[in-house]
């Protein structure tokens, strides 16, 4: 095995030119600026680029140029753009990036329609893998992305389900199934996916990818989970404790709510079950300060360092048998970034 | 020329035939209840079918048969759900189809999430056109759907954005202008081209339906912004007046905004220059009847009728050379309809 190097650089340069690629989709629709401030106005800050560079390197690792995949890492930058101007109107959320949310800026109404229009421009950019690599291929990345739209969409429904019906007996299994759903499928599944299908001109076998992509994307989330509620609000650049106000179910609070004591447990239902707006910062501080007695904080980032190993292991699987390639390592040194990353 | 008959009939027929075929493809996701009920839920309520229906019988105008055009008119169903259920809560509406709009029935978040999962199976309902006629004219067909997307989004900008600026140096060319892409294009324009393209398998000249297409999507505007002020709330199913609250810019606005004396003028102004919260229902009423004193609703009645008279006439250029067929007396007789329907 390669030494583990630091895949921040390359991270960058990778999302450099897939953001790039999104911005140029944006700016050859003959969109007014109505339309192509809000719509641009993410791209411009600059995120991690994750999810593009995923997609670029596996493209090239399986054999393929990183400019085969550049029309899909863009779909997937924008799409990706798209569904966090959605996220932050339906969460209520107050910063992005380190500044205020698209809502915040241009109204809500400019917000959705603005998140609406991302997504056609990132279907449009599917359109030239047609050119590419022919209907056929085409219709099967273009199949990955219905796909992960369905999982999303329906990941999104059942956390904002539970969170509406107050829904607390919950296990870890649960944890990792709705994340499965809304945020492994379009951080990791999608760009592993499509890059290996464009790679290997459709001859990837993507199982061993799909259970790389969910211990991976699994890594990722865990980590985001708790660096909302440890992370600093300039490395991390969204509100501290947004998660515990909004109410979402993660592990630390799962791990809380069967740690707690009874009159402790009462007190997080409680809070639960109150509108978000009612939720006090007191309230919030408080069961942060029980997260932290408890050992919640503790448990779910070893629970993340333990899908972690599970991700190096299926890492193996899914590309171990590739020839070696500076893409090959930049994935794998994925791995140990997902759980290290402060933001 | 036929007599013109009543299309009502036909049109719950065509509608219910694409409602069905919309709600069979929601009901094959694997979806949760989480995401089931509010993405079903307006497809529940009995819309006017008008979308789905105008691409059905215009399919089979051009000689192919409604089953072919299947699958495109329940993505157009699903996507218009879609966007009603966006736009409901881009415009705070509280009535759609005469119940409490979805962002009522069960939050903001799960609305905007089940706008976006309705979007998502629109386009996995459109797969199944490269079974039916191959991948050129399935390409074909998704890309006036993508046109259509990236149209309607940049109308929906600029209509957000003239209210947001205050906007009020606008002409009844600029109205057009605008509804044009957020109207026309996917109320009349798309079913009309995709009916057409599916109909003739290819072969049907666009340009002559395009110009019919965008006097009858118009024309459909036009009445629906006179009944959003004259209607009732029983058969119209809208909170009456909201688009005055609202600030949108239709043609009685801007009749008046003309015809007003300079101190009525300032009183709308004022009334637009004010956050959509803090327009009260007094101010929202002088307005409507300022625009009852000068004559604006009868202006745009009268707009309207001749927008029906060129919809009529190029009615004959784009579907004239067809043979006869009970399926392209519907479409002629669906112009009057327009300007006539109250709901």
């Amino acid at each position: 095995m390669t030494a583990t190097t630091d895949p921040t650089p390359r991270l960058a340069a990778y999302g450099e030119t897939a953001r790039r690629a999104a911005a140029d989709y944006l700016a050859r629709t003959d969109a007014s600026p109505y339309l192509l401030e809000p719509a641009g106005d993410y791209l411009a800050r600059s995120g991690k680029g994750l999810r593009p560079a995923l997609c670029l390197a596996t493209s090239e690792a399986f054999g393929g140029s990183s400019t085969a995949a550049l029309p899909s890492a863009a779909a997937i930058e924008l799409l990706h753009t798209a569904m966090l101007v959605h996220d932050d109107v339906e969460d209520e959320s107050e910063l992005r990036r380190g500044s205020p949310t698209l809502h915040l800026r241009y109204g809500r109404a400019s917000a959705i329609n603005a998140g609406d229009g991302l997504a056609v421009v990132a279907l449009g950019a599917l359109r030239d893998n047609q050119a590419l690599f022919g209907s056929d291929l085409a219709g099967r990345v273009w199949s990955e992305f219905e796909l992960m739209g369905r999982r999303t969409v329906e990941g999104q429904a059942r956390e904002l389900g539970w969170q509406r019906d107050n829904v607390v007996d919950l296990g870890p299994e649960d944890y990792l199934d709705l994340i499965l759903q809304k945020t492994c499928w379009y951080t990791t599944l999608l760009p592993l996916r499509v890059g290996a299908l464009v790679g290997s001109q459709g001859r990837a076998d993507l199982s061993a990818l799909t259970r790389f992509g969910f211990y991976l994307g699994a890594a990722f989330q865990i980590r985001d989970d708790v660096l909302n509620l440890v992370g600093s609000t300039e490395h991390y650049g969204k509100e501290v404790a947004g998660d515990l106000r909004e109410g979402k179910r993660t592990l630390m609070l799962l791990h809380l709510l069967a740690a707690a004591a009874p009159a402790e447990r009462d007190r997080v239902v409680g809070l639960l079950a109150l509108p978000q707006a009612r939720r006090t910062s007191d309230q919030v501080a408080d069961v942060l300060d029980l997260m932290r007695r408890h050992g919640s904080i503790e448990f779910a980032e070893e629970f993340g360092r333990g899908i972690a190993r599970a991700a190096a292991a299926s890492f193996e699987e899914a590309f171990g048998r590739l020839p070696d390639s500076s893409a090959k390592d930049f994935v794998r040194d994925l791995v140990p970034y997902m759980v290290r990353r402060d933001r």
